[in-house]
């Protein structure tokens, strides 16, 4: 069993990955810690609480800061595009939702469960790294102290996609990203480049509402705004991008990694960008040099991921 | 007939471009502009000078700028390790060559170049990009009269070779490859993209050599140094780089390209970055907006541009 916390800001795609970790035999998640993102740490935090009853969730969910590790960064709108203005597809989530959070600030609920489950916790991080940045600033030693965190984010060897050089979730709080590849923990990255060859379509979503039950129908429901804002860039359907990370989780070998250190550019043009020193090449001293060693997902098996999340969330629940 | 500018630092590979253009059928060589990089503005215009004589090249020689754009930035070590301390392999050129300098700087010798013959002159640039933008900056009408610019720098979608980010001839002047690739003039860049796939063996060496005569000998004797160097980086024989773009101004078709607006990241830990937003995709407002839309070579048959560069070098002079 891999004990998870997921760190989230729902968000579409993050209701697809929460259903997924929900669902999944072999995962335990133990809690759900919300940041901004998708849209504001009011309504992501919100949506958690609303997909946590809706759903019959026991993780408890806290509640993470509502801005930038460095507060002078501007501010940048939601994109309600994607995710709809309440960031469940417009689907009509009541303004209050009658479950009650945890005490405690995302951070320190990260700190604290890492603590109480030493070498056990896995944290999937997908959203902005506001929270884990956080967490490592208040208590550094936790770094040793986690299992695995895999982050949903990131564009090494394809474009970005919220500028050409930048994935939303890093662009997000490009400096919170670069603390947090640079811990000594062990992370592995799911970004862009395979997040975006795993497409699910509108059959496969149909078919997986059709034998998931109320869940899988709502998850439908909540995400046919998405599908029709991926019209402009894929043939059909959605791109599963934070399940892709769940699902690595469960089931590392449907990926090829790179190991090797990263750096996140912050500030300048290319704000956000994820680089990679490959372990496998040399290079004169750079500002990669002594940092740990991380694994880059650089291609996937995306019928065998997009077949394991329809019978993970296509099951009768 | 290509009319051809090759604004080069010999620079060992550079050499081998040289004399791919000097016997090349279709090209007519009618000037060298030298720049720093491989070693001092010095040592590359001797070099060039050098060449010039021994392989008895018509094309007037013009000396460049010996440093950076941006005065302020900090100079670098020569890359003495790859190509010698005379920039030649270390087979000892004489200090002093025989032969006259163009009495103007590269840069005036480029617009005034440009301006006697309109619409047909091709730049092969295959260092730092210093003396194109200083063009650039005296008389900026000049764009629109280049027929084309062929780059050697960059890396697109692989690392870089200097740092992970940045390759060496953008690395070593940022500011004058930016405004190199957002000038309005048609440039095509080819990077490590596809430069790294292209490796001369020693054996085809030693071939050239025999059938190229005295001035394929000379140059198999220069390359040897290079060709040790990258014993650590590529199983046998040289990454014929500089030779690359020079083979792209006669057989484009041997490459495949991307368009989409260049920039070059300047300043920060990915300084000399090259990042394209291929014209394929649409983003947000970004710096690469309404920008010329520039070619990146993304992949090549370097069977037959290695081909196609013995078949020039090692034909009898
Ligand atoms: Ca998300
Ligand atoms: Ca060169």
């Amino acid at each position: 069993m891999h004990k998870v916390i997921f760190d989230t800001d729902p968000g579409i795609d993050d209701a697809m990955a929460l259903l997924f970790l929900h669902q999944h035999p072999d995962i335990d998640l133990i809690g759900i810690t919300t940041v901004f993102g998708n849209a504001s740490i009011e309504t992501t935090t919100r949506n958690a609480l609303y997909l946590k009853k809706t759903w019959n969730i026991a993780a408890p969910v806290a509640k993470g800061l509502g801005e930038t590790l460095d507060p002078s960064r501007p501010h940048v709108d939601w994109p309600t595009a994607i995710h709809g203005d309440d960031g469940l597809g417009n689907i009509g989530v009541s303004d209050k939702v009658d479950v009650d959070l945890d005490p405690r600030p995302a951070h320190r609920f990260i700190i604290e469960t890492v603590r109480a489950h030493p070498g056990e916790v896995t944290i999937v991080a997908v959203g902005r790294m506001t929270n884990l940045a956080l967490a490592l600033k208040e208590d550094p030693d936790i770094a040793v102290l986690v299992k695995d965190v895999v982050i949903m984010g990131g564009a090494f060897d394809v474009p970005g996609n919220i500028t050409p050089a930048a994935e939303a979730n890093i662009h997000g709080d490009p400096d919170a990203a670069d603390v947090t590849m640079t811990a000594p923990w062990p992370v592995t990255v799911v970004g862009l480049d395979v997040t975006t060859k795993t497409v699910m379509t509108r059959k496969l979503m149909a078919d997986i509402a059709m034998t998931g039950g109320e869940r899988a129908t709502l998850l439908a429901k909540i995400s046919q705004f998405y599908i029709e804002f991926y019209e402009q860039h894929v043939e059909d359907g959605m791109v599963v991008h934070d399940s892709c990370a769940c699902v690595y989780v469960v089931a590392p070998h449907l990926f090829e990694t790179r190991s090797g250190a990263i750096r996140v550019i912050c500030g300048g043009i290319a704000d956000g960008q994820t680089i990679q020193k490959p372990d496998s090449r040399s290079f004169p001293p750079s500002p990669w040099d002594d940092l740990p060693s991380q694994s880059v997902c650089t291609s996937v098996d995306a019928d065998a991921v997009l077949a394991l999340i329809a019978k993970t969330i296509g099951r009768p629940a």
